[in-house]
């Protein structure tokens, strides 16, 4: 690839289940940034997409584009396969879609695998050869980073880490197989379990800042699964750095990640470990890491 | 790499808890190959090797060697960590100490990763880009090979496949923590189950092969970790192929197999799925591997 340090502009498109996001990648600038609401259908997407790449563009022009969406992905075809947060994108060609909209060459990327590549390249795990990057909001997912590049696997499944099995007979998951860390420890997976446990939805964010015991007893359980994922994918990936990123990684603050932590080194006993630190590119590193995925076309 | 099919000769060296094998690749051959008992201690260790080295070069000459052993090993310095099967080799300087002993350039490749690398390339995942190699025997153990290459990781733990935790707070395992997949599933997981479930040792093996209703309970259980342990490293690394290597899963025959594979597929359910193979190139894989490994220097 081109690298980070490439001068040539690229675009990067962030296809997320909520909003959208364009920008332009500059050397290792990110020289404008806009961000709008995620239409329903895979017209309306596209049309969106192609809006803010203008906007982002200003008339710039830039040789490639890259694009993040939720998987899996059919790498080769640029086909979306399925995307529960994405309605109406099953085995949908993005890839051919773009290209006609924008006119530019188009790589498709997992958007965990794009912030991963971001948090590699230009932010938490800068300098590292190998990181993991995992990503926990209402969903969790992650990307694998080998000697700089993303690692998609055979199948283009590369990095789920959030369907890393954590909690053997636990709760089904949206993949249809049962305990997989998403399952225990997402944003999702905390909604549900405090519904039922409090009897009706709360807050649990802000119960646990409050120091609800329920709240407390959530938040640990969610993060001792975390920390358990971690452990095991430190030894078979032996990761240099693992960067975490996503709203409910970020939104639980410093006493979220102690918890991480604790049951990560609990269960690397005479092991070694890779630190554990926060993402650093915010809401701009899907656009970053996408922008970076199109410089190795 | 010069890769398999490099016609220089390379040494291979395989050190094991029982067994100590000495190869010579020329090309895709192996055109020499002798196996000894591994004695107690370092000095004797090297000797050995040594002295397995000289016959099976025969008077050939090689222009580097690779040695295969259980791990975790440092391998910027050359150094055999800890491996609990080969008591006196702790922080054990293998590599300076072999190439003093044969004149000769010596890569330390971990055991599993060399025997995943001879798989790969000359083996069962022969054609694959992306392959994962589990051997189950004494130990669990394993190797990731990306792009053709092992993948050692920023600590050299990569590829502990065996201490992927697969039964949270399940029995407490040679490396210190709680159910890993090695402290459910390997032949001396099985052993230490059998003696409590009949009361005193017995060969599970055998009573499987006779439909003992106990000895299918263990196999089953068994077999179920490492289908789980298999569908979520398809997940995270999604090779195209996975290789099942060892004394347990070889000797367990095509029951055995069925048992892995029902377990593997039942939890990839949605997802897809690289076909299982077994190993193929037997007790001669480490030496294979070794010297394949020697052909990056």
């Amino acid at each position: 690839m081109g690298g980070p340090g490439s001068s040539s502009a690229t675009l990067g498109l962030d296809l997320g289940g909520t909003k959208i996001a364009a920008g332009v990648l500059l050397g290792e600038e990110l020289v404008s940034f806009v961000e709008r609401p995620t239409p329903r259908g895979g017209a309306a997407v596209v049309g969106a997409l192609a809006e803010a790449a203008r906007e982002a563009l200003g008339g710039r022009s830039v040789v490639a584009a890259g694009v993040g969406t939720p998987g899996p992905l059919d790498f080769d075809r640029g086909v979306v396969r399925f995307a529960p947060n994405l309605p109406g994108l099953k085995n949908f060609p993005l890839r051919a879609r773009l290209e006609a909209a924008l006119g530019l060459p188009v790589v498709l990327e997992n958007d965990a695998n794009a912030a991963a590549l971001a948090e590699h390249h230009l932010g938490a795990a800068r300098g590292a050869r190998h990181s993991l990057f995992v990503t926990v909001s209402t969903g969790i997912g992650g990307g694998v980073i080998v000697d700089g590049r993303v690692h998609r696997g055979a199948f283009g499944q590369g990095g789920e880490v959030g369907h890393l099995t954590v909690l053997p007979g636990g709760p089904l998951c949206g993949c249809g197989n049962r305990g997989c860390l998403e399952a225990v420890a997402s944003g999702r997976a905390l909604e549900r379990d405090a519904a039922y446990a409090y009897g009706r939805p709360v807050p649990v964010p802000e119960l646990f800042a409050r120091n609800d015991a329920k709240a407390r007893a959530l938040i640990e359980g969610a993060a001792g699964h975390l920390g358990l994922a971690l452990a095991s994918l430190q030894r078979v990936f032996d990761p240099e750095v693992i960067v975490l990123g996503g709203g409910v990684a970020l939104g639980g603050g410093a006493a979220f990640l102690r918890r991480i932590e604790a049951a990560y080194r609990g269960h690397l006993r005479g092991w070694r470990r890779a630190p554990l630190r926060l993402a650093r590119l915010g809401r701009e590193a899907g656009v970053i890491g996408a922008a970076l995925a199109a410089r190795t076309a």
